[in-house]
């Protein structure tokens, strides 16, 4: 066991950065990729439109032989074809001649402009032009909507029905994503009893379990809620040892009594390797964090709060690495919206409410759940600092 | 066939209104619920904590035990037991005595205090006090986090991951959310090639198909894209009656002649009834809205950029209502950053990119499949506007 010790919070995330593995590249159907974050710059194979394109139902026209009309003087024109969208264009359009032209249709060799329908007569197999008409004129050229080689969307982008839309325009059938990491999740305590189950005397619901594996959902992730551990090493161990099986990383949430932090502790330095034990944060002091056959291990306290605000610090960066959203921006400045003590020497990290431009801390203690559900994130207390004053502007993080 | 003629915007969200099926509710495990739309109002159906739990590893005393203890004087109690978490309570604690207790235990009966590890000192089967404790010291009063009764969450919230931990905290195994709509999806037009597919002479890859699918399931529906129906009458009838089979209504988009939608509103006659073809603004004239067997049927315009503005003005809100979230906030106010023209006597719509607290228009022409990707919205200009300056506030309405 190498650390087996307290050390700081950038100490930690610089160990956990240490033993990641890379995020994994795979291609997914288009239809599949709505959500899912980009591996690759995408630029485009194809022109769009791939051919000078009608705009407007009309005729289209060599844009010179009208340039003399006016309602005074039209000019005759004769229809020598017609070309509906999803046709080729045949046709060469020799001067004095015109063809009868739908939205979305390509020009016929030769013209370079179409005539609205509503702008012309026609008689018999003649067209009346009475205005002239400027090359481009009701035409989309090739490549000007998107140009071949063009970039469309950089690698890290979490595709919305925007993107894929545009990838659809441009005609890719499979999308180089971000392969999703998966996360086994594990509660602990003997206290702990899955809902829908009966609240014997002494027990309580397990809420770590579904609020680390949804929030690994959320963030764009897979998780596989393996149960609740009781508080003895085999029951322990075969769960820690399911994780490493299915999955990339495991996530431990501690139940309230100290003796499942050191049965993890001594499980994890059993199977692998165990690198730290407790961080020089509160809350987060009985964190663990170990590795096993390549796969980190995580646990947390049991304290919902405490549990979400390192899930928040040390996991969901992690995640994020891996899913190719490093550098999503989470966290917004506010003002404080009434002082708060906290304990000096000690680095703390508070709940707060958004409420408008202000951060309002949420002082119900880390055991309550109402803590966490009422807070949209947290802020920094620093070691040094015992006040901070209303109004002081803090950087809140938001959990997840 | 009723109306068949072009009507105000208002309108039609009427016609949509009156003809629209109620949000079905459909019981789920909380383990899928995550994202879902919250059917009811959930009260708490239990106390959290449900006892009087230790908020730290400790003695679980009787206060009043305690009351004379001093550093120069301090007290001594009897260790009569040991509570865990998980445990019941079975002690009955008689004044004199103290139990040792860890965190998360549920206290005995008798005692209304724990103190701290830290702040005694162990002798044998004693326990040495130096200080007073008071009543709910190092403790959590059943009830205190969550009541039973409480208001948890309200019907039409989504739920995200501190929703999901809050229902479990409570112990619920299921949870009532409004089913997912179901939405068929046809692509219309023989220049439209599905991404993938080798892009003849004339051809465009579809974009729309995509477009609506995904739009659909960004806002929680369920999406079944059906397919590129042909310029004719079999392909697209079957399409459409396909649809009205599997889901609970059909959007097309239109391909880019104007045929199609002769096409569509023939058919949506045939096999039900028409009650609008056409909306007073620009652009959405040529939309068609029908019914088939009670299932809204909408045929949208083929240009992506017409096509999405008009799904987020006639469909998003109706899948919003059977999502139960009907109140969601989809616009926002922001300043005009340059001066666009309108055409007088038409109600237009302009597509805008939020840029910090302006609104740049998008002047693409509806045409452009990138003037919707870079476009995060649109503004309404009422159809006695020709012009609106530079500055003047807009609000913007986000697509989807």
């Amino acid at each position: 066991m190498a650390f087996l010790k307290v050390v700081a919070l950038e100490k930690a995330l610089e160990i956990i950065d240490s033993f990641s593995p890379e995020p994994v590249v795979e291609m997914v159907p288009l239809e599949e990729s709505l959500g899912r974050v980009l591996a690759e710059d995408v630029v485009s194979p194809v022109d769009v439109p791939p051919f000078d394109r009608a705009t407007v139902d009309g005729y289209a026209v060599r844009a010179e032989d009208t340039f003399m009309a006016s309602e005074s003087k039209p000019i005759r024109l004769g229809v020598v074809g017609e070309i509906n969208a999803g046709d080729t264009a045949e046709i060469e359009l020799k001067p004095g001649n015109c063809v009868y032209i739908s939205t979305g249709a390509p020009l016929p060799k030769g013209a370079d402009a179409v005539v609205q329908f509503e702008d012309v007569n026609r008689e018999g197999d003649d067209v009346i032009i009475y205005k002239p008409a400027y090359p481009s004129l009701g035409v989309m050229k090739a490549g000007a909507d998107i140009p071949k080689g063009g970039l469309l969307l950089t690698r890290g982008t979490r595709l919305t029905f925007k993107d894929t839309a545009l990838l659809s325009a441009v005609g890719f059938p499979t999308v180089p994503v971000f392969r999703k990491p998966r996360v086994a999740v594990i509660s602990t305590g003997n206290e702990l009893v899955p809902p829908g189950e009966e609240l014997r005397a002494g027990r309580i619901y397990d809420i770590n379990g579904r609020a680390i594996t949804d929030a690994v959902r959320q963030l764009g992730g897979e998780a596989v809620f393996l149960g609740i551990a009781r508080d003895d090493r085999d029951s322990l161990r075969e769960l820690i040892e399911k994780g490493v099986q299915c999955c990339d990383m495991i996530v431990l949430s501690g139940g309230a009594s100290g003796g499942v932090r050191d049965l993890t502790n001594s499980i994890v330095g059993e199977l692998g390797e165990v690198y730290i034990h407790g961080i020089a944060i509160q809350p987060g002091k009985p964190t663990i964090i170990g590795l096993i056959n390549g796969k980190p291990v995580f646990g947390l306290p049991g304290y919902p709060t405490s549990c979400l605000t390192n899930f928040t610090l040390l996991i969901a960066p992690l995640l994020r690495r891996l899913l190719g959203r490093r550098n999503e921006i989470r966290n917004a400045k506010r003002k404080l919206a009434h002082k708060v003590f906290s304990v000096k020497g000690r680095r703390q990290f508070l709940p707060v409410k958004i409420d408008g431009e202000k951060a309002v801390p949420i002082l119900k203690g880390s055991g309550a759940v109402t803590s966490f559900v009422d807070a949209d994130g947290f802020i920094e207390v620093p070691e040094g600092v015992e006040i901070l004053e209303a109004g002081e502007e803090v950087e809140v993080t938001f959990f997840g």
